[in-house]
């Protein structure tokens, strides 16, 4: 079975993680099959929508130990292979960011280091009410910290410190609280929500999104001043778009939109 | 009647966006009259505090679809129009965030799009029970890129992007939680608690809010000993005026302070 | 009796602030002390996590009036005194972030001005149900402009902005919401909940908690990318530990690691 499974309906692409009996680690097969799909949805304009889940009962547990462990046979103690691996692993990570479809993690059971991290790294999350999220590192002396870049940029300090630096798991209603995700469900009703969330944005204007989504992670890391500047050039692109003229149009009119793109 | 009215009561500006059967939109002219009025203000040692609020059963829908349809009328589609449009509506946006007195948003009905943005760029701001907010310019295929700017400067990534991408409304109670407004109360009680915000904040002395609020936007954006050497300096200026002498005089004392400024 | 007590318990080093009848205020003595006795703990390898508390019914309210009031009476009106006192405030509240062990806030009473700036300075923090904190300056004319710069990473601008504009006093359950705590138990357990929130984190790999607490507040002040770079630096090189590498191995043999840092 590969690690990494597509399945295509309406629009929205399934990404699901497929190792369940080890807890979907970030093998070097997941990263590179995760890289590889995900730049595949970015040229693929007939996809609007990514949702990433896991087979069995994780998200996914994060780093493989025991491919990492391996790596210490190298005459360097694995140096050279461990700063691959986070390379590979970060630019994945990014790649989701980057990814011009809006991308949802769909979380049931364990979402751990650099499971969490995924988590984290997407742009939205609904989560099984009796998903566990942690950054669990720690308690074997390997600290999160690469997961704790994704992890700090949606959780507010002190939260996040403490996750770091006890490794203890938060339940699904505290990872609501703390912004980790954006809901919680019954886990009986986790991918028909999840489902619905990817159906309500794949819906809208495409080419909208795209340019949002790519603005929303730019303006962030910049000056008000500067943000301001960089979104007005923006605003006027997508009002120059005769799909959006068309949106508006039909706003006006009271009518639903006759797009192109659709 | 003129689309922005200012009354002023005890120290306190209270500016009504006043166009209510077309939701206050952020016209042409909303938009110079709010600039004009700010800049006003900003020279006004009177005024110690702003109230911003909407008239009729809206706070403001944002931009005004309207005019910005006809200037497509243009040889250039409307390009140099829509850009001269953001940044006149970015500038009267930032000029919220560097006018000297603090602002607090009265938000009955209706914040969408530029208007949830104006919601998010004041200071502070109290929601009615009923009150709704969105940037819902996606559902138009008009993604909220300049209102993204002041959003996620107010709330969390996940929940932002949802809101973004979705186009959906959240509650009061919802935007309280999130962070986008500071406090909601019964729809009959929105002016009175607004106010009594107000006259708590105009009842501070002037010149040490002034200095605090400008010190609190600029120290965000720098890195943490920048942040630490530029507020120090703020403080002993603050130290050295001389109704901050007689405030901590009088606190010392347990008598009340006697300001030249009041 | 000295200003700053310090009681060492099981790789746990309690600081307690100790003029009670003042509120143990931050007097040029209490920084010292404390500026002294975090410089003696970064080089002490025994000690693993500080937890820092108030003696009496206070944690700490803040500046001492009295000293900074007299300092008035230089010829420069007490400028160069002020600047000299922000300057080695700010460099303590800045030791106790870039301090190698995790340093716990163990807040009862009250915690004011400087005061609940050095709580939002902590890593984490635990609240008696009882305690209150308040940036209140402006009550006497004093913006609280240093607070706001350890206030404003710990909690979203509109919420700060309040507390710092009005002078209110938040209760425990509402500093845990904004973010400033971590966590609020009743006040006759709070010893005891520090206390095991202290031991949790003094159990981990000690190298692994100093290198992540350094790249904790490191990676924040930077753009995703080179936060990544720098991170996964970070984490090479906790994977040539050679307590990490017994600690990935004790977890893939599922028995207890045997560290030799213990």
């Amino acid at each position: 079975m590969p690690v990494l499974l597509r399945d295509d309906r309406e629009g929205v692409a399934h990404l699901t993680l497929n190792a369940p009996e080890r807890l979907n680690p970030l093998s070097d097969a997941m990263i590179a099959a995760l890289s590889e799909e995900l730049a595949r949805i970015a040229e693929d304009r007939d996809i609007r929508v990514v949702v990433l889940r896991g087979a069995g009962r994780a998200f996914c547990a994060g780093h493989d130990l025991k491919e990492m462990t391996a790596a210490r046979a190298a005459p360097d103690g694995g140096a050279a292979a461990f700063k691959d691996l986070f390379d590979r692993c970060a630019a994945m990570m990014m790649a989701v960011t980057a990814l011009p479809q809006p991308v949802i993690a769909e979380v049931q059971g364990l979402a751990t280091a650099a499971g969490c991290q995924l988590v984290a790294s997407c742009d939205m999350a609904v989560a099984a009410e009796s998903a566990r999220f942690g950054v669990n590192g720690v308690n074997i002396g390997l600290f999160c910290s690469t997961p704790m870049v994704a992890l700090t940029r949606n959780v507010s300090r002190k939260q996040a410190f403490e996750m770091l630096t006890t490794g203890a798991f938060i339940a699904a209603p505290r990872a609501e609280a703390l912004g980790l995700v954006n809901r919680v469900v019954p886990d009986n009703a986790l991918s028909e929500a999840t489902d619905e969330l990817a159906r309500t944005v794949a819906a809208k204007l495409g080419s909208a999104v795209r340019t949002g989504k790519s603005a929303f992670y730019r303006q962030l890391e910049m000056p008000l001043s500067e943000a301001y500047a960089y979104t007005g050039a923006v605003m006027v692109e997508n009002m120059l778009d005769r799909d959006t003229e068309e949106g508006i149009q039909a706003f006006l009119e009271k009518r639903a939109p006759d797009w192109a793109q659709e």
